[in-house]
């Protein structure tokens, strides 16, 4: 299928050129409009572009690439972008792109020519390259939790520092002394900033060192792995901050497998504010994003762009929120 | 853009004989051939059908029907048909149809223009109109888990009924004398085949009422309502066969919040074997289904459709397993 590159070249003009023709906007002489309109002809290239600028028809249909559906957080993200998709009359359609860039490339490939209004990002594998391909292809996009700082888009997330700086003081508050920290991939930017988050609460207690912090992989088995390793490095440990929910709850269930009394001998705070956090036993307290009003949000930005109401690229940083539970509540020493 | 049937149309043929010069399978006449090939230049006419069947040439990309991804029985099952799509060069776009009939509907349509080799239905709102249009677009399908069983198709499930008589009798083996049931929508044919097991196992019994059977619609929060209702109507209940592991991590979570000892006084055994099942406290017996497997071979059956190895319609059962753990585990009374 032919691309806007091989129209840019037959019509001997740059991609940008045939960007401006294909959408009406900004200036192209009537000889070069001439041109391209003849190589789109000649190559029956027919991408989304064509269709929302040539026919002035919008296709209806928006993707979301989600890094990874077994995490339930991703789920209920989804469902609010679909509610706000449909409010409007979209349709999305779901890419999971396991953490894998390459994977995310070629569901970048696929969607870009099969008339789609636009794209949410909720994964971390984006890079400026691909940023780049959807100007060309002139397709909007909004960055959701994951995603790198120093791209020139849409960015909807919550304040991940902050959170991890309240979960600590929270495990403080509570009377813990020693309190370590299991995180997620240093790729994903929420991961890396709980992790600073946390270092900078606890760097100048005495009873810090780095081997306080363990990797966890953001899922159930890394979690549970991670709280072993911490327990046989540091029996003395009574607070785990752990970075996502999904980890705490393999946590959880590994200290009880240990027979540690949770939160007698070991509090457990958790992050992100799943639905699952409060089936556990003991219940989770967690650093609850607000989730559905994240997905909501970057859909309202996606539509507005799609629909030409909104151009400008901001990060929208949200409010996190501490959600205290059994698996926290313990007396205060003295 | 124009449909198969309005190339029919144009050509003055059936959808079935353009759809025959389209995959050049069964005899078409030279002059049929010409008057087909003509209407599709006439028309522009581009789906799948032609791509793969003409050009000789496939997109790469499957689709996957999802009914409800805030399930992790699905995601964990999307992990398989990803995995062996991958193996063989196709990607997987979902869709979450929400077990709505009017969403599927549009994603058909939204597919079936998009350049898409075949389809994976996981949700059970597919109707006989459906299987008809896809067939008339010459797009291979595979129905997983919950296919009516009135349609023309290849269906890939587990031994729903069975699994459910397997529940009950290790619920009385463990000494169980007034057993429940929480059961999923009955539009959904694994839940309505759960349900008949149940009761089927144990309409015998003296104790059996058909009150013992309360709705929960396969979600977290609709088994801790249930487990509720049976409670208060029937305190002298010993046992609960859930429809689901999610219904049944919802009802653990019930019971323990009404003080109720599970298994002492309450015994629990799911169905699905996810995961999370593992992670609860006390751990989740469960009936297993093959997931993994079930997601494999529904992928591999469409991938031998779409690639013309295999044209006939079967409805392959898989087993399901008992796993015993904590939440039934408990002195037989003699």
């Amino acid at each position: 299928m032919a691309t806007i590159r091989d129209v840019a070249k037959l019509a001997g003009v740059s991609v940008a050129t045939v960007s401006r023709v294909l959408n009406r906007n900004g200036y192209v002489n009537d000889e070069t409009k001439r041109k391209v309109t003849r190589a789109i002809e000649t190559l029956q290239y027919e991408p989304n572009a064509v269709a929302r600028g040539l026919a002035g028809k919008r296709t209806g249909t928006i993707a979301l690439i989600l890094p990874d559906i077994s995490n339930p957080f991703f789920p209920e993200m989804a469902r609010a972008v679909e509610d706000v998709a449909r409010t409007n009359g979209y349709t999305v359609i779901f890419c999971n792109s396991d953490c894998e860039g390459e994977k995310e490339q070629s569901y970048i490939d696929i969607l870009l020519n099969r008339y789609i209004d636009g794209i949410v990002f909720a994964s971390h594998t984006l890079r400026p390259d691909d940023v780049k391909r959807m100007k060309q292809h002139n397709i909007p996009f909004v960055v959701l939790d994951r995603a790198r700082a120093d791209l020139e888009c849409s960015v909807v997330r919550s304040k991940n520092f902050e959170g991890a700086s309240m979960a600590v003081r929270h495990l403080l508050e509570v009377g813990c002394q020693k309190v370590a920290h299991i995180y997620g991939p240093q790729d994903v930017i929420p991961a890396r900033d709980r992790l600073l988050g946390y270092e900078q609460s606890v760097k100048d207690f005495h009873w810090y060192t780095p081997t306080l912090m363990e990797p966890g992989d953001f899922r159930l088995d890394g979690g549970m792995r991670a709280a072993e390793a911490l327990m046989e490095r540091h029996p003395d440990l009574d607070g785990i901050f752990v970075g996502n929910d999904l980890m705490a709850i393999g946590a959880l269930k590994a200290l009880l497998r240990l027979g540690i009394q949770v939160p007698e001998q070991v509090a457990v705070c958790g992050f992100d504010g799943i639905s699952l956090a409060e089936m556990t036993e003991p219940e989770l307290t967690t650093i609850a994003q607000p989730i559905y009003e994240m997905g909501a949000l970057a859909a309202e930005l996606l539509i507005k762009k799609i629909e030409g109401a909104v151009a400008e690229n901001r990060i929208h940083e949200l409010d996190v929120t501490l959600i205290p539970r059994k698996s926290t509540q313990r007396e205060t020493r003295s």
